[in-house]
């Protein structure tokens, strides 16, 4: 079985209260494919340009990882971002943004990229989305993740990729915007109409919700003493529950495997967040990652016993 | 046993996008105590004027409240305060505040009063909330809460309540601010150690955290499909929080029941967004509460299943 992602490789400058990086590997593919590498074989689908470093192509290479769908364009240059964030990173703004590579890519997927039984589409352009979802006939789950740019400039494409995919992962704020509802219940239930059976809210630093047909759950972002950049947490939270799912494929999805999935995407958000870029998930080891889930665990556990109430 | 709180009581005006109120009761002391009447016979302390109606002193009774200590402002008016909120609740504006006689206000302690073992302080004054808390010898849990505007302009008198509480209940942010932390945890971290032995952060429409010398706790708010006004939903939280622990003042302070208090607080609050100000709650029956507190079970609860992880 093997897991593909579709997305962005970049490199990013970021500030933050605690430090500063003025290049350092970035994009949403990077850091859903360093998560997602620890439950199954992922295939990256991405382009770079030539100043693209070959010590980034390991890094992405990480615990197996194919990059053979990397495409290097040639006279191009890699994708960039720069932000800064506010002093209790709850902000970040944007100082600069060059598409580069992006602007022109086109999904090429090799036989073995579309031959993935799970697949995650991360924010890219919806039309693009929607032709990778198309040419992946043997997904059996497909994930999107998207942002609000695309909500208010290509809503009806983004309505045609989230009605073919399986679950829609996108911030609180995103869905309730998305679906014009009032809080992110309804937003969520209106999601579940629009095609996919599974959606999954990410509330930032609060933690993230998941929502099906049934059943919802909800689990807090892991508490840290030591938050140092927040850049790809979303993504390295979609790597870790995608690929958990992805890694239980022979199983029926249940909502106890789902749920194991967002304490697996949690924990390992949590230790993206803990240095610059992809600096610590790059270098965590599988027997970091099960007592962190622990934790999450008793942190969120409570017994209840009846009391006698009055009126 | 009996469980005192000083606090105010209001008349609030408030518009949100469900609809709006031009008078209605409120006060942090009022949402407080409709909350903990469910637990324990509450004394409400607190001043109101001559235009404070016999209906909402009934309210305010719902459950056997005792008001014998609501202090009638001969020709004052009650305080009153007039807001907006946005779109999707998560901000509001203040429009209009009147302190009328919270202005000249002097908490007024009957020995009734005085003799509570457990102890509220609803946000006021910081040096009134000292002097009531030095009034009630007998108290032997004592929580508080505060807001950003002491901390601008009265932070040492508000330290010096805070060393003398065993719990502080603030907003995440408030409590960011207070300690001057980068993140909530290490906030948590230097309550700690300025007196309290139990930190509540409040975190609006996300949930709560509990944070004790030895453990942490994470509930999120239960989640609804209809939220129609916020205004009180702390107050309520604290009202549930502090009245399960009154309750069950003859145990000992466990990690467990303070579990438990979190959650039945997170319930309590529930209710009482579900319609404007006080109406949910007020006809609030006691049957209704712990279906709720179980279904916050459910949807927080996860099974953890030893996976094998690469790498």
């Amino acid at each position: 079985m093997a897991l593909t992602v579709v997305g962005s490789l970049a490199y990013d400058a970021v500030e933050t209260p605690f430090g500063k990086r003025d290049r350092m590997l970035g994009g949403a593919a990077t850091h859903f494919a360093l998560a997602a590498s620890f439950f199954d074989t992922v295939h990256v689908v991405g382009p770079v340009g030539d100043d693209f470093a070959e010590e980034d192509m390991q890094i992405l290479a990480t615990r197996g990882t194919n990059v053979d769908d990397v495409e290097r364009v040639a006279g191009g240059k890699t994708f960039f971002w720069a932000g800064r964030y506010s002093a209790n990173l709850n902000q970040r703004d944007t100082l600069d943004t060059q598409l580069n590579v992006f602007e022109t890519f086109e999904p090429k997927l090799s036989d073995a990229s579309k031959a993935a039984e799970v697949l995650f589409l991360a924010n890219i352009v919806p039309d693009l989305q929607h032709e990778v979802r198309e040419q992946c006939e043997r997904a059996t789950f497909v994930a999107m993740d998207s942002m609000n740019l695309w909500i208010d400039i290509a809503r009806e494409s983004l309505e045609k990729v989230i009605a073919r995919v399986d679950c829609l992962i996108l911030n609180d704020e995103e869905l309730e915007q998305l679906t014009e509802a009032p809080n992110l219940v309804q937003a969520a239930r209106r999601v579940l109409e629009m095609g996919p059976t599974v959606v999954v809210a990410k509330q930032g630093k609060y933690g993230a919700a998941l929502f099906t047909a049934d059943d919802m759950f909800w689990v807090p972002a892991f508490p840290l003493e030591t938050v140092v950049d927040p850049t790809g947490a979303g993504d390295t939270f979609a790597g870790g529950f995608v690929g958990y799912v992805a890694a239980h494929r022979a199983e029926p999805l249940t909502e106890g495997m789902l749920r194991r999935a967002m304490a697996y995407g949690t924990a390992l958000a949590s230790f993206n967040v803990e240095e610059f870029g992809t600096e610590r998930v790059a270098r965590l080891t599988a027997g970091e990652i099960a007592p962190r889930v622990g934790n999450l665990q008793r942190i969120t556990h409570f017994e209840d016993k009846p009391v006698e109430l009055r009126g």
